[in-house]
């Protein structure tokens, strides 16, 4: 339930195209639809203005095609995050029109057109190759809640000349998401070259004392950058999501 | 070097009032001078477009006052964080013009008045009582930085009427810092209630399990609540930055 | 060995109905039975009047089932907890009479009807989806320790209407038992909103910082709501037990 | 504002002893109230029916006295915790009614005699001498809280006759806090040996592998006496609170 | 090469039954031998009298089957430790002789009677069922030493009478190895009755805070029992050496 | 209430030279004594027939002398542990005839001449020079507990030479105590070297990643030696006491 | 694109045999070359004069054969890291002409003959025999970088003579590569007998308290001997990377 | 006992300036000195060709002035680290001719002339200002050892241009050592600079998640810069031990 469809239905309404039985059956379930196994905040996407979004760890693929079962019948845009490979296939059975993003481990489904509101453009920088994945789910998050979105791959701060020789690239963005996994130093690199918020992700790219991520984590919360904020290990749809409601404001 | 400070000077450069020379001679520093001590990045203020900042926590007063004297050669406005009352005292006999705030641990000179740039209102909320000297510092930075503020103090989540009475104030901020120590739930609440950018601050409030304000950070890195980012425990400074940062796009 | 079957067995003898030598014979493995494996502790049950447990996990199938076979043989209800769903199918093949819960992972033979002995009512709250397991393992627990049990799901606190909206069962509830997994913030929400007994169980839910629910157990040892107790990560079964010893009161 | 307090004021406003503006006055910062540095939550005494609770660490003693006085305006009993002997001692020149307890550093101040609501008696026991402070604050909170209690000192399992020997004791408690340091055994002993609930509280009483109380927490956690929940390292307050609660149903 | 089997060759040369130049052939590899993987320590037996023990994790079963050859050549008795099953068997091939305990997960190799030189019982006590592996790899690895042993097994503390009831087993012991996993807490129990020396060993056994045996570890290491010496977690064959050596003395 | 001084109270009723209530009055406090803040366990001297210890740390000058009063009440030896030297101080003021040893912070009260139980030599080996006060806690134990006792310091892996030289010395003792600090390899190149039981104590000794001696006790726990045992960080105590246990039997 | 294929480049530029056009094309991707998926650096081995690496943890089997082609079409020798056997059967198939060491888990293509260029040698020593892979990978990784190399294997620290009969080799190096798990204390007793330069390698092996490295971590970084330096956990290429920049010197 | 001095000696000897009873004499203490609390390495310097080095952290004055007298009579150069303020002031009372450098906290003793063996320069580069002291302990040694220095302060990742613009400093070093605190970057973007050693130093500079140096530490472990190795935190004298080592070879 996005402010969209709300709104159409309210001038529905007030049109007299709707009466007020049929629109109350269609708001039944608002702001809250309790099921088995799971209560949906449809609010929370009205509060937001953001699609429908379910994690999918931790779900069995019969829970996630469920939740989606509810949320489509309202007309929202569903994201779902964090969907292994196998997870997916089932639930595409359920949802051949949904498309899977293997790299960023998403499935998305687009009713509506998605419209941009953001004003500038979100730029994903990554350290590593193995940091992509991670930044693929910033990168799909970022679009689907309407954004212009750039990337920049594989810059890590040990051979600095890869970054600087994109250093246009780095000062037109709005808003910069940096993801990185080893020593997690590139945002501290980057939030010194630019006056735009950077959001860094550690990735749990390394071993040994990276401690899946730690290691990542603890550098970019200790950047001597200011202005650099720090989500969860791996977490790119916090990212990419908290740079959406930065590049709405 | 502020850039009001860089273009005040390339405009009395180009209107001949200010001969090549003695531009230069003002230049000379810039973007950034060798101290003894120190390494000042003077662009950094340019490129930020900020006041300089002098982090006092391991630096001997002496140290702080000559790096505030190059600074303020500048005409720039100067804002030093974490400084100890006694270190304080012994600067403050060296610059008497500046104002210290013992309860947000800030020194803070104010050479030329500070503009408003900010588009809204940042809203700083604590938790606890003994969380207001980290929310202060993250006040007075947004305020240095030239931004609207306003604060919501002592609305932990175990009294919710005492925050959701105030869910106008709430709703009206463009950008929220929320502080909070011990298990740092207060910025899961607060995300789930806004549409906006919330930045968090552990504190090392709290005794025993609450390990320094580790338990408060990871509560906050794994908040369900989406689009809440993470600084530093006790680092209200850094999200007053990301605050300005935002609120400036 | 239960107090009823005891009082019964005693009656019996006093009543003539049983001789003594047979008696005798019912009770040789009281207090507690030395087998090759195990050492039961049959006097528990009774001391503590609940039916007779084993922790599934770190046993074998075999195990497992030789344990259930001195068990029964005292005519006690039997609660297996912490099966993985190979073990389980194997434990069946012995004793097909057994129910197996696959959601929480638990085994129960109900030989004597489960007596009422809880005065009010338990009430389980899940603050996610994943977190269900862990709920459904306090409430089986619950019920078959002789309790009126109810359950809320998915009432996180990043959409807090959810939870509100359920105000009045929540202050029915005369023990709460609160499961959470990433920042583990329900219970604090819960705990000051009812004057009751709040258990909080943290669950390995999550991911990165989460470290496998370190993070959700640091969240409510430091809860700032007054009179939350808490147990080991995914520890349902022990919320449970505790809830009823405390609602038998 | 407590639940006797609110019921004299609406009975007074019913048999037209006190007019409504007179109840207005008094009902004016019901349920909270805004102070400079503090939102107090006066409705929380009301929910839990107990008086009135502050924290005293982080807390300066002129924050201290402002909220005391606050509260006192009420009619409240007051419970000050962890305030260190020269606090204590600032707060009392504001309070010289108040009563100081330095072993378990807590201030009481009470208004109105406390009733005893507690069904059964809350028994006490600490593992070692030093674990004596946090045990005394439980028992000072459980007795404010209105409980008959007893306590048992200085019998940790190294020595288990000494425990045993009480047997008696622990076996009439209704609700138990354990207090122990160290490995934290003692809470596991006692629960196998009563059907009651037991509350343990780690202390950071030990050394080096003590790791300030996190051994002694990770071993309550642990227990594998089933029933055993578990409070912050230190937390006699929150101990002696879910007693409270637990003896009040 | 025991000190048994190099006080023979000596014998034999003294009195000329071995040549001087056989005897240096069979000595050719002492007191230690390379070989391509592993520099094989023959002098360790003869320093400590005790069998050859190749570690078995970490190294291949082509490895393991290697070093045996060197060893065996020598004479001396074998004992494998950690040896999954899987790389038990195609040891086996190698060396159908050696006898496989699946429960210790040890392979050994009797060539020699064992002679006992211990001069009292080691007694091996387990908290659960679950600690058992830990606790029989310890007992395989005393006998193989030349010891007595006992064991009590699945006696935790929270059945307290399943282990006073065995007092005088303990007390008869010369030595105790105590295994624990969860909190472990036996070993002070135990070391509090007695006055021998008390080998802890904690295990792995557990699930959540038990942080795979870290809790029993740090519980043992704070024992309130005087004389408990610890050796790392699931060490069954350390704890047994360890007593080996006491028992010797 | 050691072993010798029951003895002779037995002998003298036996005797007649003393009556039974007499005896009576003088075994009224066996096998324990409740005092206001402790519960002492004289039948654990008797247990296992060593002198009565008391940790000092946690507790208070006043503490310290009412319970060597009540000790001393039985002509038992006293030995008290981890005394600040202010404590010291005032503790002597009660009992002047104590000996202080500052560098092992202990307090020793000798009534009856110790007589030697133990059969061989206790030899304490320390790693560096800081570690001395840990190595002497533990001589100061040792010979408390009826040992002779040698000790070789300073003699730390990164100069082998200094330990091998001392070969002789290492090899004639009994049970071995090796105290080190920083990375903790001592004990295991010492128990590579005898066949003798090895006590590793680590030390708190160090900075940075020493973590305040959880490397040195890491070090011990994970060492390639066998045999060697470890116990708490700084507990020189613990040590002496498990190698007296070990050598008396 | 290493220093002699570019001297190579420019000289044929200079004798005519190569036109401007045809050399620019040659250096088009010079410095770096940005690919889907990787950003390469190809002037790192111009930087640094060593061959291409490739880290292939993190990257599928055709990511690490796309990022070959264009190292291998600069005719640059190329050395693959951390490669599971599988995928290097993968690899395999694209480059036939690979060789595959399954011990150092690398893949290594020569094109050019490696011209020694270190001019003392690299000794890599080994603990244990389980550490061994994580020292081939020094090893190959030296050689790779132009070094004459040795090794001595499996001379842990409980049998110290193993060590110390080869002291003439590890006098002979210039420079010292020391890998172990478990306790980690052979760097310390190596870096005390040299006056070279030791890198220490802490490897995963080991189990329990060696927390997967992070013991012989701690007791490598907490070395008694000065002059020891470390890497990260099983990184044997870091070290035979820092042993060849020292070499070379 | 330097090589210089153990070479003079010797010539005497040869020379017949000096009589075999006399240099006995002056052999007497070598290898080692067995003093009270210490047992002295002369054979170190001599293997190693360094002064004389004493850790003052840990050791009371007294301790110190002690050692240097016994390590003074063999003529050699000596260095203090770590001694605090007043326990430098207590040990120039007894050597007033010894150099306090309270920037370092070094003491240092200059008997011969400290001859250049090095044979290019060690940079030492600071992050921040706080780093410095740090920094100079690496100097210092550095020239106790012989090297020619250079250094550069305050460059940290957040201001690259600081550090780029000093690119030719930091080509002309032939070792590298790089102390950084907070996020522990630097080393990384250096290491990626040149071709040359790189000792990176954490320092305990920062707060919160710094943990006190370990997320340096852990920054620099992980580091994407190969060629990169770590000392412990805060050990800059390690580091300038390491870098004059490898500047020897």
């Amino acid at each position: 339930m996005t402010p969209e469809l709300l709104r159409e239905l309210l001038t529905l309404v007030r049109s007299g195209e709707l009466d007020v039985d049929a629109a109350l059956e269609r708001l039944r379930t608002f702001p809250y639809e309790i099921m088995e196994d799971a209560t949906l905040d449809h609010h929370r996407a009205l509060r937001q203005g953001f699609p429908e979004v379910i994690m999918g760890e931790g779900k069995e693929a019969g829970q996630i095609s469920r939740i989606i079962e509810h949320m489509a019948a309202n007309g929202a845009n569903v994201l779902v995050t964090r969907v292994a490979p196998e997870k997916a296939r089932q639930v595409l059975l359920d949802y051949p029109a949904m498309e899977h993003n293997p790299k960023s481990r998403t499935l998305t489904l687009v009713h509506r057109e998605i419209s941009i509101n953001g004003r500038g453009t979100i730029l994903v920088i990554s350290a590593g190759t193995s940091d992509i994945p991670v930044a693929e789910e910033a990168l799909v998050t970022a679009r689907m809640m309407g954004n212009h979105t750039e990337h920049l791959y594989d810059v890590g701060v040990a051979g600095l000349h890869r970054l600087l020789s994109q250093h246009h690239k780095i000062l037109e963005a709005s808003v910069l998401v940096v993801v990185a996994g080893m020593e997690g130093a590139l945002p501290s690199v980057v939030g010194g070259l630019v006056a735009r918020p950077v959001i860094a992700v550690p990735t749990s790219v390394g071993y040994g004392t990276s401690l899946n991520g730690l290691a990542a984590l603890l550098g970019m919360l200790n950047s001597c950058a200011a202005g650099v904020t720090v989500v969860n290990i791996d977490n790119g749809f916090g990212a990419g999501y908290a740079a959406s409601l930065i590049n709405r404001l």
